[in-house]
This record gives C-alpha cells, sequence and structure tokens, in this order.
C-alpha cells in the first residue's frame, strides 16, 4: 500500500477511473475572473473522458471551455470517518457539434433537448490521482 | 427569490455563510505547479473566518499558504435530486504563532499535538457565494 507524504493511501489510476465512475455529480475547478472557482456537475464517464452536461448561460459554460481544468469528486462516511477523493486533470473543450451532442446526451441519460438546453463539456483525462482520506465525524 | 443566469436560486451571504457552518468538510482549490488542485479538507468557521486543519508534509499545507484560495461545501440529496453550494474566497495564511495554533487546535476539537501535527490554515473570507443546485439522483 502505497502512502503519500501526509500518510494518506494513494490510489491506483484504475482505482481512480473506477471511482470516479462510481458517482454522478463532480466539481470543476477553473479560473473565472481571474479567481479560483469551483462548481458542482453531473458528469458521466465516456471511456476515460469526462463528460458534464451544463446549460448554455451558466458561468461554467463560458469559463470552462478551451482550458485546462480538475475535476474532483469524492465520497466520505461520517460514521467511520474515512472516504476518497479523485482528482483528474485535463484540457476541457465545448462540444458545438449537433451529432456529438446528441450522442453525449443520450449517454448521459438526460433528455436531449432540441430547444439547445444541454450543453456538454467533455475532459479527456490526461492525469488522474486519489487518496483515502481520514476524516472526522 | 433571486435566480442566476443557468436558472439556480441565488443565495444570500448569510444563508451561505450559515450553510458553510453546518459542515465539517470543505474543498480547498489551489494552484500546485501552475495546474489547478483540489482537496478535501477539515474545517470549522471561526466567526466568518474558514479554519482548515492539515498536516505538516501535505500538498495543502506548502502549495495553498500567502495565496488567494477558493473554498467549497456543498451537499446533494439524491432522493429529491436537490442541493446546495457555497463558493468562499479569501487570501488564505498558514498559522505559525504557537498560541494561535493552540486556540485554533480547540476551536476544531482536534487534540493539540505538541509535536506540531496540527498545522492551520486560516482564510478570512472576502467573498461568498453560493447556489440551490438541481442534480440528477
Amino acid at each position: 500500500m502505497k502512502l503519500d507524504s501526509a500518510g494518506l493511501q494513494v490510489l491506483s489510476p484504475a482505482e481512480c477511473v473506477e471511482l470516479l465512475a462510481s458517482t454522478p455529480i463532480g466539481r470543476v475547478v477553473f479560473t473565472d475572473h481571474a479567481l479560483p472557482a469551483v462548481q458542482p456537475v453531473n458528469f458521466v464517464l465516456d471511456g476515460t473522458t469526462v463528460v458534464m452536461r451544463t446549460t448554455p448561460g451558466s458561468k461554467l459554460a463560458v469559463a470552462a471551455r478551451n482550458t485546462v481544468v480538475a475535476f474532483e469528486t469524492d465520497e466520505f462516511d461520517p460514521e467511520t470517518g474515512t472516504g476518497w477523493s479523485v482528482t483528474a486533470i485535463g484540457y476541457a473543450r465545448a462540444v458545438t457539434d449537433p451529432v456529438e451532442t446528441e450522442r453525449l446526451a443520450h449517454l448521459s441519460g438526460a433528455p436531449w433537448s432540441p430547444d439547445g438546453n444541454d450543453r456538454f463539456i467533455v475532459m479527456p483525462i490526461r492525469q488522474v490521482s486519489g487518496r483515502r482520506v481520514r476524516v472526522r465525524p
């Protein structure tokens, strides 16, 4: 079992991707007007690409396209005081092609809106890291 | 009820601080080797200052001191598909004074370690924003 400098168990890339796939909500970390920003978002994994669903007017749709972002998911059990956290990094791209949009809408289980209410941002994972985390209830 | 451009309910600063205070775990967003980074952390509120507990060797202790960071908490109910998210922004500072460290250790409910295993990073909130969020179960 590999431990990091803080004594936390380091997860393998395969474990990280498996844990990522187990949760429907993640947090995308980006820069908004030169300040760090973070926003929860619904997502699915398409292979090793994070597919985020957003709306046309959202800050995310504007700020997190064509830029390097971090994407984090975690889960904590207050009973046992343990949990995990996985962070992926990659280059985010706004999907503009209607055919790709329809495919991603079906993949993500969302109804495809002909009025354009589904916007997808895809982030192929370039780096992934994760830890088992100790927390206090 | 104020809505943002994505149709989400905007929370007042007072509601944001109240919700922040209701959770023991948040995520601090910072820059690590020029890449966006995010890490879960135990915290308490000291007035309107976020007090994060970390360990000396951690990436957070090194990277998130004397810099602007974002701090996010959220909670989602998979049953109802609703939740909230609050993000605070401020200038993070590593606490080095032993008296301040002891006070924060007591405040955070952690036993004070004479061997220096408690490190605190404080972030007085400069900006706070929050939303009620719709999610898919």
